[in-house]
């Protein structure tokens, strides 16, 4: 979990407070966690805790270090592989690192980051505003083709980390880019597909 | 929410248990929620409600109505749909009925089951549990792709109940058909071909 870095000052009682937040929000789930609480984990006033990120919602929003890394999924892919083989690659490596072995550690932060968006719909909102200002613009696919990606992608997520179903729980990050990386570029081409002379949808 | 009817005898008790659980779960969302209070709901003694159902993971899985309908998203489509397509009518039926505008009770039984799973692992292997043994011993596909398939749904789902975003939080049945059908079919076809002897994935 990485400070995003969008104010300036105070560095490093910024970055406590997203380590101390972290730390909170893993242990006590979203509904349990407060404000108070994450500011004395990290040492310092709750005052200062809503100066740097607002409230609870956007802290936790700040957190998840998904959107940043988001943002790199739809850059160009590297040779020798397809956009949607890229975009799984990118995804699972935001939430587990380069490895990409589902760790403990990104099963915890997804779940978290689940309940939270279930159990308040401010937090629907932070991740749905979070997500089209500062991902979504820079993508050239079209809404509803941003959005069916984000289905698969959040659904992927969603049976490997929290329903543990196999195989997609236990696989590696190349065989889930494999696996779902050519379903990702089938919605890229059938869009593009719509916008040209031939219509390949049924 | 229906009654699944498993056991024989006291129809209509469990049917009152069934319904007081459905608003006392959606009132107060999975944690809150207790048989103790389900049971004054309903009127009933809490050890009837053990009795029935037996503990609360277990009456959550049996009351969200998602299994039965879905071994019927695998029965074959109807005549000139392909199987992608009824495979995501059925399933938004499942939850909206036949009509399938994202009604206010579809999105917060959805939001209800997304938190009870991802607030508890004993839910979560409860959901698992009931979707290997009830639904998927009846669907003909590997289990990979049956968990590609259920990503591709649930992700949908929570596009569509949870983050609410568009087009896909407003479209209606036939047009979310339209659009994750053939990913679906995609799917379907990948699965068969790599059995086959010409291998189509990249």
């Amino acid at each position: 979990v990485a400070p995003a870095g969008r104010r300036p000052g105070g560095h490093d009682t910024r970055a406590d407070i997203l380590a101390a937040a972290g730390q909170v929000f893993t242990e006590l789930g979203y509904e349990r966690a407060s404000i108070r609480g994450i500011a004395r984990r990290a040492g310092v006033d709750p005052a200062l805790v809503h100066h740097y990120f607002g409230d609870k919602a956007q802290l936790f929003v700040e957190l998840v270090h998904l959107p940043r890394d988001l943002a790199g999924e739809f850059q160009p892919p590297d040779p020798g592989r397809s956009r949607g083989n890229a975009i799984v690659r990118r995804f699972l490596s935001a939430w587990e690192g380069p490895g990409g072995h589902g760790d403990p550690g990104a099963k915890a932060q997804f779940t978290t980051l689940v309940e939270a968006v279930a159990a308040s719909p401010q937090t629907a909102d932070a991740l749905r505003e979070f997500l089209l200002d500062r991902v979504w613009l820079r993508v050239r696919e079209s809404p509803r083709q941003r959005a069916q990606i984000a289905s698969l992608l959040w659904g992927m997520a969603w049976v490997r980390y929290v329903l543990v179903l196999e195989p997609v729980a236990s696989a590696d990050a190349a065989q889930l880019a494999a696996w779902f990386g050519p379903s990702i570029d089938h919605i890229i081409e059938a869009g593009a597909a719509e916008r040209g002379p031939v219509d390949t949808e049924s």
